[in-house]
């Protein structure tokens, strides 16, 4: 394991791809050496891109990345792609547009496939990175599709969320862009030399402005199970810009470079790295705490007896809401009386 | 509460709304009476509608919402919103389309709204559904936007999934059509008459007749979790549509009720209908137990100490699979010595 490490934490790109694809397997070696690798991590300043199909995401990625590459900075890109279940979101697109990249020792670059499991996804997604971030990657962009739960939990796992629009994405505006607010620290508007882009970056400032909870607690918002109290010093206005970029001919980029940089300043000059860092943590322990359950659940309640539960409530004998404190409390004794031999 | 349990049964339009909104904010009665109510669930048609922001979803609800009614069917209709911290997904446009259904007896409308928790969004609606059930609706319209994991955890909530596309949704067409294989049992091209709408259909045939994992795993691809064994019977084959409409002037929304109707005769002929109640249960189950466990930690280890992990994670002194286990374990230990107050 400590040769291991080593390798990591010197960006052996092999070494990276196999701890990689072991996480992604979910191979037990593979916790074992995050938890090892988890005390150098941290520095890495994890960028969150997302957007909906149509918005020329994967495009806008790779002319960032190349944007912080002529910055010095160097990159892992993983993409993250919960809607497709059959190559990691490759089918015809990212790969071909990633071509500019590869081949530059400076990037790693890493398409990761989901197949159904959203659940996992954001607590493999949570290990990629960490992996990415021992391996010594300065900036880590972490491209996402949609806007539902899973890029929630890769937005909470972003110190810096970009939010991509397009012009004129039809009649459901309103109800997305409200959305967009909660997790936004910066929204562009890509293929801005179409028709209506104009419109949809007056729209979005009218959203920000409309917000009435403000800067200060949108930002917070992202950030919700937190108690207040924790994150006063965050509280230093961070202003959510609103860009223009046309992705295909490079438009915009720069400026959106220099956006995502001066967030990063923003957060280490405020205490915002650290109450970033707090509910991530918090995340992560509630996830794996549950999984943890599960597995102990699965471990003292035998296969057959979980499943006469489950057809009892389907079959309307049982209510779940009984049924489950009827199965807890069986896991509560049966852990007193027995000590359950707890296979993970 | 039999009282309340008899008035829901009767579908008592002011009781229903009052025990929706205790649903939705989580009050204890509430779940004393879905609870209650449980027995007398299982016999709606839930009916899952999701597509991206701009293929005019909610339109299409309304005008197949006005064809099943045409046909006599009562309706319930949940507008679940989890990407509008405001108004639940009502700024401008909802409450507006849905005027023609209003002040039908035979329609009951609901609009959900979530700030942020989309956890509990799933939870929620799960039980609003039950609710609508009980009170003796016989198809229920859940409408979601997007595809991430609150459209996936609703999608297996629902009978019969409907997909809606719009015509040339742009570059990443095809990762997000390989995700909508997963859910849909009815594929959607919506504003069928603007230009591209040929292609798109083709598009999604094409992608249907790609998926190598055949018709019969791609619809048991919803239903992941299950082992296979369970729903052989489900094989008879469901030939998943792709229909087009023009829901602004009305156009396929006969095709599509007919198409909806088909599954749901589909489901009741094959042992589809028990297996989807049966994942349905297991999920709710998982999710449920889950809740009660994280309750339980609550009360057994103090929110100062559940502090100290989470700090100590954040700042790198242990990592969150050490501390998770240790966390495990303390619950465990205290369970046993204790006797853990368990306050909820």
């Amino acid at each position: 394991v400590d040769e291991l490490i080593e390798q990591v934490r010197n960006g052996r790109r092999r070494v990276l791809a196999r701890l990689i694809t072991q996480v992604e397997n979910s191979e037990p070696e593979a916790q074992a050496a995050v938890a090892a690798l988890y005390p150098h991590t941290g520095r890495a300043h994890v960028i969150g891109i997302t957007g909906p199909p149509g918005s020329g995401k994967s495009t806008l990625v790779n002319e960032l990345a190349k944007e912080l590459r002529r910055r010095g900075l160097t990159l892992g890109i993983v993409a993250v792609d919960p809607s497709s279940p059959f190559t990691g979101g490759a089918l015809l697109g990212d790969r071909v547009r990633m071509r500019d990249l590869s081949g530059d020792s400076g990037v790693f670059i890493r398409s990761m496939a989901s197949r159904g499991n959203l659940g996992g996804l954001a607590r493999t997604t949570a290990d990629v990175i960490k992996v990415l971030d021992a391996g010594g990657f300065e900036a880590i962009l972490v491209e996402t599709v949609g806007a539902g739960q899973a890029e929630v939990d890769i937005a909470a796992t972003a110190h810096t969320t970009v939010v991509i629009e397009a012009p004129g994405m039809g009649d459901d505006i309103q109800t997305n862009k409200a959305g967009i607010l909660e997790v936004a620290d910066i929204l562009v508007v890509n293929k801005a030399d179409r028709p209506g882009s104009e419109a949809t970056v007056k729209a979005l400032k009218f959203m920000l402005h409309l917000n009435p909870v403000g800067t200060t607690e949108r930002h917070h918002g992202k950030f919700m199970e937190v108690a207040a109290g924790n994150q006063q010093a965050e509280t230093a206005d961070w202003q959510v810009p609103v860009l223009e970029t046309v992705a295909s001919e490079g438009k915009g980029i720069a400026a959106l470079a220099d956006q995502v940089l001066a967030h990063k300043t923003y957060l280490q000059g405020s205490d915002g790295w650290l109450a970033h860092e707090t509910v991530r943590s918090r995340r992560e322990i509630e996830r794996l705490l549950a999984d943890r359950f599960m597995a102990y659940l699965r471990a003292a309640v035998p296969a057959g007896e979980r499943e006469r539960w489950i057809t009892a409530v389907a079959g309307r004998q049982i209510d779940p809401y009984t049924a489950v404190e009827q199965l807890f409390e069986q896991v509560r004794q049966r852990t007193f009386q027995d000590g359950v031999s707890d296979v993970r």
